[in-house]
């Protein structure tokens, strides 16, 4: 019988990993497809034709792309069980609030880091902690962004955890000493077997940036 | 005795029309604090401390930042007439998808269409028209990009037509011309009374871009 759920994704991208922390949370099984982003499938072409990019879910035949859309989809769907989102239209937005912010600030400039060298890679190590110190006073003295349980925030931001030594290693510093609630919240929601069980190995994504390192030309 | 609800925009902003169209849409009474931009309020820099930007609207002394964001919002608590956001998972993440992509695509482009000059803002032109004519495929022949009513896509998108006129005279083309079902569509959304008593003017709005060409030094 085909799965009803099926995830179109690469084990590396902190987008694609959101939505398995979401499909765990919610205890559901589904079929993982892992894609080739140096050779795209035709499936992908197919169901993202717009940006053609992973995670895409498809549910019942039917594609959902772009991972905060995914996620608020798969939390409004199964609703019965480990609800992802606050259910207060107030909370509800400044989860939105924040996701979009780690959306918008966290990626690009923490893919400088390990993209670019000198002054460029000075001013991204230094907008890079500016924002997760932003962060870091948001989430305050609570055990998660989405106050007392794991949320929205929290599984838009833990993803880029599994990068984190690849960031410190190739910018040469270290994200601990700048920010140590942002690991101490980390480790926490490590210990939650859906994140656990999600996040590869920093290592491995270590040697995988030293291979993108490569083929970027970045030595 | 304060109103209950109080939005801080600019008359111009696209962003801002946005929120004033779903306020009308629900039949909502507020407070409209026109901003200056060239010198922000010091209200504006404490209710929205990260991004310093409008539209912020404030709900019972609370704000609500980012366009999309607050549309979900009002959506959600004034959920007992005219709903924006369709009720069913499936077309809602559609719907997200789609104002998701206007937010990436339309803005940056377009801008460049009255910032540049020459073979610049002749790849604007192109990517502007390009961007519009996937909208238009979207649309297909439904009357809105909701289906039958309109929706949260057609409100994030109708509010560019006042920037049309500006856009096609600095740009020297005619966006019919290009897209004449997102025109006709335009039109359409126009015959609403929440649209067509939010969007300016055209030619004002004219006026304002050239008055910021010259600010921005563009002759």
């Amino acid at each position: 019988m085909a799965y009803e759920v099926v995830l179109v994704d690469t084990w590396v991208s902190m987008f694609g990993m959101r939505v398995r922390i979401a499909l765990a949370e919610k205890g559901i099984k589904y079929e993982y497809k892992e894609e080739d982003l140096c050779n795209k499938s035709k499936l992908l072409l197919k169901i993202n034709p717009i940006y053609k990019k992973i995670p895409v879910l498809i549910h019942n035949g039917k594609p959902v792309c772009e991972s905060l859309i995914i996620v608020q989809y798969i939390d409004e769907v199964w609703n019965d069980r480990s609800p992802l989102m606050p259910s207060d239209p107030y909370p509800r937005a400044c989860a939105r609030f924040w996701a979009d912010f780690v959306d918008k600030r966290v990626y690009d400039v923490a893919k400088k880091v390990w993209t670019t060298k000198g002054e460029e890679q000075e001013a991204a190590k230094k907008e890079f902690i500016e924002t997760l110190q932003i962060l870091e006073r948001q989430l305050g003295d609570h055990p998660y962004f989405g106050g007392e349980r794991f949320g929205f925030v929290d599984l838009s931001l833990i993803t880029f955890y599994s990068w984190f030594y690849a960031y410190e290693t190739f910018g040469n510093f270290s994200i601990e000493a700048e920010c140590p609630k942002i690991i101490a919240w980390a480790k926490r929601c490590l210990q939650k077997d859906s994140v656990a069980n999600t996040l590869p190995d920093q290592k491995k994504v270590y040697e995988y940036v030293v291979q993108m390192r490569k083929r970027f030309g970045v030595e």
